[in-house]
């Protein structure tokens, strides 16, 4: 029999904490701990008396969830208590010795995946949601989680299997009897679906961002005023600068939010006692690590002095690597000895002064500007590893079907392709996921959802 | 009108947070948010979408609680979202926008007093509740919470108050008219009422360390083994010790559980840069001082090796502080020289081996002997300062009230002091307690309750 799971699904502190109970003994776990003949009417809340032997532990809001209307799809049962840190603990310690289990993370998420209430695209948009904190992450997370991502990848795979469905139909039958399909309809076919697929893989490269934060490195020489922009860009915004900023051993790292996104400013100034090293050698090696890991350079210059060799080669640098960078002209405040960089007018370029905050809603736009532009007309995105990983490929098996058909190889063997394709698509909503596979994602939500 | 406060009821993190709405505008609050014409049916966890403007914010339970069977006997709205936070402080501020206003520490608490639906003494219990974290505390806060507590001082209330008014309808009874009480029946009836104040007031001395922990200082020459008796106390009980350890510039401070109780452990012997210091001196130093401010004093000797005239100083000290002390003899695994210790008889004494572990369970219950004998017959305790002291204050009137009555004072006098102690004991339940002392007293609770 399947076991019945509980686990505290509120986070630590506060004035009310919630002990959540699904699976088949959850009524019953109700009734004996409440000595209730009954469970209370479902999804009311009743005020309940739980009991540890004959003393009270709590009075309590009480609600049950009859199966299959539940999260879960099973039984469930929520206290809401009241959050002292004896009342939790033990309640759970009384569920568990009559019975219950503690759950894992993310198994009552698996458990409503594995009772057909969401597929593994919800799912994992559920998990987002729970983790998003600014207003583009929630938006992603919710166009997951209330199955429009799903609903596209449906779209998708349903003209992929009536396609299939009309090969194979053909491939079985050996007397010829249907009209062949003309190769021109089945490469139409076949390239319409991977411009769908394409489309949505692209959103990847902002959605990604958008969920994770765009990881941006602040470099340029000493005293062009890369701490001056960390600071003037974190200031302006420090009423939402998140709790996740911290001290590295070699750079300072900023995590705010501009314009709604998430931007992990990384400045590899920051740092003073490396003042003794030789000094221009260490700061180059330093932006050079920034910059390879980053996914935007923000390259800051002093617009009121000409470039030093020192510069120059950073410039050479930053454009080796190939990145989204950002210009940024420094000190506008001052007299202008505005140098000029080469190829400068193929970058994006902004004008700021860290001392009279101009120049800095032009800098935010251009900081923000591809993450809040949504690569698809609808603003779909995709944001998760596991799903654009998928869809690449479903992506290759749909070019080899191509390349096939193009060498008029047979429909056996095209055929081949597209199936695979379709099983990917499958696997991303969780259709085909094997066990342990499912069980890797689930481990990754959090502890009572 | 009444405002509607809104705040955040659980904690940080989490898979699940609560938002509460109290107030006439809660009803109208939930449907605008949600976008239905009603509210839906009282007490049923509902599902519902909260928009954000043209977009979904989230798709929760929210549950209505209409007024009066309410917790604040308002009309109560409770948001079960998914625990963003993002999602969090978006409806916090969409709440705000559309004219709640966040609620005040303890302001859910203050409005369910002020509308009748539990006294002073129960809210406390509440407060205790929330923040209990063993069991001993947690019963004392329930029985508070349950109105146990409340009911044993109407007992005493209601006998004070009939006493008084047969007292008082005599003072307006010009005529003498009716059978005067005789002095001894008055002086009975008092003399009950007061044993049944001190016998709770009794109580405070062992509620307040039940509720915020025993105050312990461990003192005893170096060597003697003080850390090692605190090391073996904390790591038998390592699975159950709080987060609330910590280093104080000057000693060790360990809190942790031991049969049920919290005890808070004070070593005077951790710190090792005081080792260049005039040793003794500073020593004796610290331990008077961790001694002036303990509950229990648990003087630790080696049984092993006679008195040092430092120890036999010390055990002068010790005495002169007039505190429960319990006298631990070291090192009983070592071959004896078990010296014995002016008066040793008077107090309380145990004999372990922290290498070996024998003799701690007997240790153990010394620590805890008095917290576990409830000082009323059924168990029944205060813990909270401010009713301790107005069953003393109430004390004092009776026992003016009863000299008054020696000295043949006359009714009008005693019965001003019975009017007083009557005063005190409904200030205890909040019946009269002023709007500014309320306020003060709520502040104290905790944020969403």
């Amino acid at each position: 029999m399947q076991q019945t799971i509980c686990a505290l699904a509120t986070g630590a502190g506060g004035a009310v904490a919630i002990v959540r109970l699904s699976g088949p003994q959850a009524c019953s776990l109700l009734c004996q701990l409440t000595r209730r003949s009954a469970a209370p009417e479902p999804r009311k809340q009743t005020l309940c008396t739980i009991y540890d032997g004959a003393d009270p532990l709590d009075r309590c809001l009480v609600t049950y969830f009859q199966a299959p209307h539940s999260f879960t799809g099973e039984d469930v049962v929520e206290f809401a208590l009241h959050a002292s840190p004896y009342v939790k603990g033990r309640l759970l310690e009384l569920l568990c010795a009559h019975g219950a289990t503690p759950a894992k993370r993310g198994e009552f998420s698996q458990r409503a995946f594995l009772n057909g209430k969401m597929d593994l695209v919800e799912a994992q948009g559920l998990c987002d949601l729970i983790a998003s904190g600014n207003k583009a992450a929630h938006k992603l997370a919710m166009d997951s989680l209330d199955g429009k991502l799903s609903n596209r990848v449906e779209e998708i795979k349903k003209r992929l299997s009536e396609l299939l469905a009309q090969i194979e139909v053909r491939l079985d039958d050996v007397d010829e009897e249907m009209t062949p399909l003309s190769d021109e309809f089945i490469r139409q076919e076949i390239t319409a679906v991977l411009e769908h697929i394409k489309a949505l893989a692209d959103t990847f490269s902002v959605g990604k961002y958008i969920k994770d934060g765009l990881k941006t490195a602040i470099v340029g020489a000493p005293n062009s005023g890369k701490s001056s922009l960390l600071n003037a860009l974190v200031g302006f915004d420090r009423a939402i600068v998140s709790d996740q900023s911290g001290t590295t051993r070699d750079t300072v790292e900023e995590t705010l939010e501009i314009n709604g996104q998430k931007i992990i400013l990384t400045d590899t100034a920051g740092i003073r006692d490396h003042a003794l090293d030789p000094a221009e050698k260490e700061g180059m090696r330093r932006s050079h690590r920034a910059m390879e890991t980053a996914d935007l350079i923000l390259f800051v210059l002093d617009a009121s002095r000409p470039l030093t060799p020192e510069e120059q080669a950073l410039w050479q640098d930053i454009r080796r690597q190939n990145k989204r960078t950002v210009i940024v002209w420094n000190k506008t405040d001052l007299p202008s000895a505005r140098p000029s960089l080469e190829h400068e007018e193929a970058y994006a370029r902004a004008e700021v002064s860290c001392k009279t905050g101009a120049g800095f809603d032009a800098l935010k736009k251009l900081l923000t500007a591809d993450l809040t532009e949504a690569k698809t007309a609808d603003g779909l995105m995709i944001s998760n590893l596991r799903h654009y990983e998928a869809l690449l490929r479903a992506q290759t098996e749909l070019e080899s079907a191509l390349i096939r058909l193009q060498a008029q190889a047979g429909g056996e063997i095209y055929a081949e392709h597209l199936r695979g394709a379709l099983r990917y698509l499958q696997d991303l909503i969780g259709e085909v996921t094997p066990d342990d596979v499912l069980g890797i994602i689930f481990s990754k939500f959090c502890m009572g959802k």
